[in-house]
Parts: structure tokens; C-alpha cells; sequence
């Protein structure tokens, strides 16, 4: 076995920081065998020393001084999160020409090409499998399996806690609330779930895929986000008698307009998925992301999409990877944006959308309602009549029954601006109540 | 624009080389700006210059002189299949310090370790994504993203003419024979179809997988070959009972004997799996690999296994990553075996499995069957009974009117050798008219 070893600072002792500790003390020696040299780990930077933690690991290990760490490393995982001092951290690394691994997906949407031109100056590598779909290796599929082929669009499941609310909605028939306070008691949400359920947490991810399936720079602040807060089991009735079911969607597409300029669009919402689509298979916190590409045509990539030891599986692919090529020799691999694609906005994407109604039961409201989407050219695919609570009777019956009727309609691909207008004038028609849901529809 | 270039030598101008010439011409300012440098296609090799092919490319790029094209190249891409020539084309490409990309599966199985080796000492690289499951990033995935986990079973779906025959089967209830002529008639089977249904082709990938997954050395030998042609539409109709279906696996699994030595073991044959398992829905001529590993837990890999664009895609993602490489400069990435295990036999593992049998209808036979199983140590998880055209009756008339029966039986995990000493005895039962099917079972 070989004498060579690299020093490897860790920053961070949380869930997958004690986890990353323990495989490189607990597996050293497979490690140095895949390597080439051993990976010595020299110390965790910690903000209390004395903290309790997950896993029993040497106390010396731990140490406030994340500065004298970096500076005497070969490599530096970054696992604090958040922006500062992570930023600072990593920047610290990269200019020493120590390559950096890093799962801290809110960075890199905000600032990766900053850190990546760092790099790329000092001939360190950034890796970052990590901070997009933890254990599932979608990052290092994208930036080099399919560097020969021409990616067209990326649809992902990228938020475990979203998807296990919306599974469990779908499984149990119970409302968004309700099933949010049972996933915060069995730890599946935080205490302040707003970065999961709003879609802020997947629209950095959707950012990231999207930079580098598109190989061009992509401002968080142009993705569309919007988050779950609003689906109701009523959807999620509706979508199952519909052989559909809903699932917050990370969505980034190549777009070209009718000029022939291409652009990207990148959006986080929830979606209406035929239960035939791969994706509707993927239950409870696991995580996939389905991948069209030109050549290859469709892919997707599924497993665990956070916890301590799959994140760290992640991490360690890369610190394997990394340390292979510090010791080769030769320059650290970077990726830059080869191409500088335009951001686009709603209008330039076409959609199938599905719209809930409540209307009044009055003759002729589904005529008045059809004339409506007629004549803001958006042309209906299926409609479809449900009442809760009165199944046993045609519709008819049941409409008279209650004196309301809810109407569900799918339409062909719209642009949004035509939605939007339907919608409004739809809402002013005297015989409905209410508009009860617009979502998205993908995948028929 | 970079005025750099790599020439690109292409051996082989079949259905994948001719799109993998394709694109090489039609995306060249793409994969340059990806690169960073131009990557000229220098010529394809072919038997015969004037032959009919699939995509329409300059004529002057056709030539017969498969050595003339290495002894200029930078980069050689090997997609001639079979062992020779190409093993001989591959080494002269070696040698030369060219790397290489290729999809040549059988060669990879049967010598990988010697064109390994031949890379190594010349600083050269071997790359092989297409080898197994076409588009589907898999080889990537292990050799990297899962180099710091422990990956402990690999269970893959790496043949499409089976899967697509399995899966007809499977829908339509038809015999293994009509199923084949129709597979055959779409093209989705050869005339000769062996090398496929006889498990071979899957065997080659499944060697290919195991070495990568486990470090070490295996030898194509010694992996268990069972195919499907002996599957039968009752087989398939009794799995659907049961909600299960048959797929051919490619299973390769790190196991350890009662003294803690551990070994691997490489085994194709049909499988039944819950309908519910991830694999169980993968439809068609698709291929999916499902990977467990101690930290990364369960992920699972999906996409199109075979044609020209999808295999070309995942040999342009090897062909891009290895000249980003050779124009950054240093060493090739070359993988060794770092670990010598022993491939171990069948009587090393212990699985679920099926048995089919058809009795007389006369009392006492099941205690009969169920004394021979307790008395070789299987234990039995479930019985079912079942005689065809007969389902309106209760299953006591219908045995009566047929004067036969069909027992199923699913064990707990039992040895081969077990298992295999309880066939044995019950077909020598006198009420045991024939044992219909032996099948593993997976996934329960």
C-alpha cells in the first residue's frame, strides 16, 4: 500500500458531516486502495466543540479554527450550509489550489459561477453531487455522461419533504395541513418548513440542473416558484379520478421561440403527472430526476434524496474522484458556461393546464364556460363532473341534490397569458362560484 | 473559439457509429466549445467502403485502412464489436497513448483487465459507458459517484430483446415462441437469437458490472448463466396470481461465507419480483440497473438500452470527458482492481424461490410435497393452487374435473443445493406428475 497521503479538512460536524467522518475513519483502507494515497482526515471545524453529536468520533478531531484546517489542506469538504462563511471558506480553499467538495446547494444556485471562475484561476476542482438529489449521482451524469448528447428538458422530484406530503395526501385523502404536521412529528419536516413547501429549496436545485444541462449561467431570481401550500385534497381527489397525481416538479427546458432563439426556462410548481409517468412511481422522501436528452432520449435516476449517510455517499464519491486527480496531477476539472442563454418567462412556455370550477347547477353553465376558453383560444382536452359525498347518483342528480357542481377541465397546451385570461373571465361568469385550482399539467 | 483539435479515429460504421459520426459532424461547435478544442473526425474504418448505411455522411470519410486512422489519432473510438479485431485495434490505440472509447461488452468481459492493464502503462484511457445498458449512465455512477460508498448487490435489467419478450408475455399471455417471432418481426430480436435469450449477452454485462461495483477481478466463467426460453405463459400467469412478474436479472452480490470471507457472486436468470419493486415496471426493450450500497441505499438507474442514438450518446459522453482530459493534460484515469475475491458458487447464496408442480387429484399429496420440503430444511412461505380454464369453479371441483392440479409454492431463502435435493425427491413422488418450474424469487 502506498506511503502517499492527502490531508482532507472537513467543515461541518452536523447529520452527513459526522457521517463523512466516519466512513473516511471507518473504511481508510478500501479508501486508500481506490485512491492511489491515504485520505487523512486532520480535523472537523465546528462552532462548539463540546456539542452533542450523531456518531462517537474522536474528540481531538473536532476544532473551532476552520482557517488553520483549510490552510494545511489538500482537500476541504464544505458541509456548514448556508452562505456565510461557507463562501468565505470555500474561496479560502480554492485560492490555496485545494479542490473543494460541497453539498450546499443554496451557494452554488447564488453564487456557484463566482466560485467556479475561483477555481478554474487556481486550477482546483469544485465538486457538488451532493446539493441536488443527495445519494442519486445526477450531477457527474449531467456534467459528463451526457456532455455528447443535447439535453432538451429536465423534470426532477428534487424535495423529499414535499414529495412525502403530497404522497401521503394521496395515500391518505387528508389535507395539506394536517399532513404537514404529521411529517414535521415524524422528522421528515423542519419546525419551519416554508424553504421546503414554498419551493425555495427545490428551486435552487432546479437552478443548478439547469446550468448545467443547459451549460449556461442561470439567475435563481428567473426561476418561477411555487410551492404546495395551496394543493388540496380536493386536487388530489380530482387528479386520482383522473389517473393522475400531483407532485411538486423542478423543471428546467430548453425553449426556442418563433424567431429560433433558443432560452432557457426554469420553474418549480406542483404538476399534474399521469400515475404511468416514472415519476408518479416515486413515493414518499425518495428523490428522482428524469432526464430527455436528444440522443439518449429518456433517463431517469432515482434513490434517497437526503439523510446523513446517502448525502454522504455523495460526498464521498467526490472526495474519491477529487483525491484520484490530486494525485494523477494535472489541473483540476471545471466547468464553465459555455453559452449565455437568455432567462425566459411564462409566456414563452406552453402548458396543458387542469381547472377546478365550482358552479352553480343552472342550464347552460358548461356552454357559457366553453364559449369562455373559445374565445381566448385555449381548447379543452377533457372535462370531467365530480360532487363529493353523492356518488351513487348521476351527475344530474347529484348537481340538483346540492345545487352546485364541480367541473374539472384539462386543456391542450396553452400559453400562460391565455390561461391567465380565461381564468379572470371565467371568475366573473355569475354562474360560478369559485375557481378552485389551476395546475400545471406534464407528461401525457 | 479554441484552434486546438483532437482527431477522432472511428472504427466500425454501423448503426451506432454512423450516429456517433453524425454527431461528431453535426454538433461540432458545441462539443468543441465543451471541450476546448475541435474534435475532427478523422475517418471510419469499415470492412467495405461502399456498403449501404443508415445515415447519409461524406464518402471520402470511409476508408479501409483501420491503421492508418489509429497511428494519427488522439482519440479512438472501438465500434466494431466481437474480440477480434478489435482487441488488436484497441492495444495498437493503447499503445500509442491514444485513449480509446469504446462499447465492445463481450471483449471488455472476456479481457478487460489485460486492455486495462495496457492502458495503464502507457498513460492511456479506457472508457466504456455503452458496454452495458446503452444510454443509461451506470458505469460512470459506480467508477465514481459510488467510489467512497460500499456498493453490496447490483441488480440490473441489461438486456432489451428479453425484457421486450418478458414484458410481451407478460401483457398479452402468449407462449415464449409467438412472442419471440413477433420480437423478431419488429426487430426488437435477431434471426439468432442466442447470444439474448440464452442470457450470454446479459452475463457479459453483469461481469462487467460486478467488477466495477466490487474492485476486483471477475472471471466470465464463473457466472451462472440461466435464460429464458424455458419461461412459459403458465409460469408468467402464476407470477401475475401472485401479484409478481418475471424479468430477466443480472444480479452480482458481495457475500460472505459463516467464516466472514467475503466473495462474489455474478448469476443471470429469470427472476420473479413484486410488481411493486422498481424494476418490475420497467416496460419494453427498456433497461434499468438498481444498486444497493451501504450508504447510499437504494438507487436506481433507468433509460433506453440499446439503439443507435442512445449507445451513441453514451459513447460521446465518454468521448467528450476523455478529451476534456488528454487538453488539460496529465495521466489517463485508469481503474485497477484493487481487490482479488473469489467468485463464488451457487450453494454460497441463499434465495426465495417458485416451484410449480402438477399433482393427481388424489388425497394427501400436498402433505406429501410439504413433508419432502420440511425434510430437506426449505421452508415453505406460501401455497397456491391452480388449474387453467376451470376459474368459475371452486378449486376441490375443479380438480375433480380435471383429475390434475397445480401447486405453486414461494420458500423462505433456501440454498441451491437445498433446493435442489427437494426437486429431486418430489418428482419422485408418485402424485407428482411433473415439476413445472423452478424460479428465484427477488425483492420480497
Amino acid at each position: 500500500m502506498t506511503q502517499r497521503s492527502l490531508k482532507v479538512a472537513l467543515l461541518g460536524g452536523g447529520t452527513v458531516g459526522s457521517q463523512v467522518a466516519r466512513i473516511l475513519l471507518d473504511d481508510a483502507d478500501a479508501l486508500a486502495a481506490r485512491v492511489g494515497a491515504r485520505l487523512e482526515l486532520t480535523g472537523i471545524a465546528v462552532r462548539d466543540v463540546d456539542a452533542p453529536r450523531d456518531v462517537e468520533l474522536p474528540r481531538e478531531l473536532y476544532t473551532t479554527d476552520a482557517q488553520s484546517l483549510i490552510d494545511g489542506a489538500d482537500l476541504v469538504i464544505e458541509l456548514m450550509g448556508g452562505i456565510e462563511p461557507a463562501r468565505t471558506r470555500i474561496l479560502q480553499a480554492l485560492r490555496r489550489g485545494a479542490s473543494v467538495v460541497t453539498g450546499n446547494k443554496a451557494l452554488l444556485a447564488a453564487d456557484g459561477a463566482a466560485l467556479f471562475a475561483e477555481g478554474e484561476r487556481h486550477g482546483a476542482e469544485l465538486n457538488f453531487e451532493a446539493a441536488v438529489a443527495g445519494a442519486i449521482p445526477i450531477i457527474r451524469p449531467i456534467r459528463e455522461s451526457l456532455s455528447g448528447d443535447r439535453i432538451t428538458r429536465v423534470l426532477g422530484i428534487v424535495n423529499g419533504t414535499t414529495n412525502f406530503i403530497l404522497d401521503a395526501m394521496d395515500t391518505t385523502g387528508a389535507q395539506f395541513a394536517d399532513v404537514l404536521a404529521e411529517a414535521q412529528r415524524l422528522g421528515y419536516a423542519e419546525a419551519d418548513p416554508t424553504a421546503d413547501v414554498e419551493g425555495h429549496d427545490a428551486a435552487a436545485k432546479a437552478a443548478i440542473l439547469a446550468s448545467l444541462a443547459f451549460h449556461t449561467r442561470v439567475d435563481l431570481d428567473a426561476v418561477r416558484c411555487e410551492g404546495i401550500t395551496s394543493v388540496t385534497a380536493e386536487d388530489i381527489a380530482a387528479a386520482k379520478d383522473a389517473g393522475m397525481t400531483i407532485k411538486l416538479l423542478a423543471i428546467a427546458e430548453l425553449v426556442r421561440d418563433a424567431s429560433g432563439t433558443e432560452g432557457v426556462s426554469v420553474r418549480v410548481h406542483p404538476t399534474l403527472l399521469p400515475r404511468k409517468h416514472p415519476l408518479a412511481a416515486v413515493h414518499g422522501a425518495f428523490n428522482a430526476v428524469f432526464v430527455e436528452a436528444e440522443n439518449a432520449g429518456s433517463l431517469m435516476f432515482y434513490g434517497a434524496g437526503a439523510g446523513g449517510a446517502p448525502t454522504a455517499s455523495a460526498i464521498m464519491g467526490d472526495v474519491v474522484s477529487t483525491a484520484r486527480r490530486v494525485v494523477a496531477g494535472g489541473p483540476g476539472r471545471v466547468d464553465t458556461a459555455t453559452r449565455d442563454l437568455p432567462m425566459v418567462g411564462p409566456d414563452a412556455i406552453t402548458t396543458s393546464y387542469s381547472i377546478g370550477l365550482e358552479v352553480a347547477d343552472q342550464p347552460g353553465v358548461l356552454a357559457r364556460v366553453a364559449t369562455v376558453f373559445a374565445e381566448n383560444g385555449v381548447s379543452i382536452e377533457t372535462m370531467r363532473q365530480s360532487v363529493d359525498g353523492a356518488e351513487g347518483l348521476p351527475a344530474d342528480a347529484r348537481w340538483a341534490a346540492e345545487g352546485r357542481a364541480e367541473l374539472r377541465f384539462v386543456t391542450h397546451a396553452a400559453s400562460e397569458a391565455a390561461l391567465a385570461a380565461t381564468v379572470a373571465e371565467i371568475r366573473n361568469l355569475d354562474a360560478v362560484r369559485a375557481v378552485t385550482s389551476v395546475l400545471r399539467v406534464e407528461g401525457v
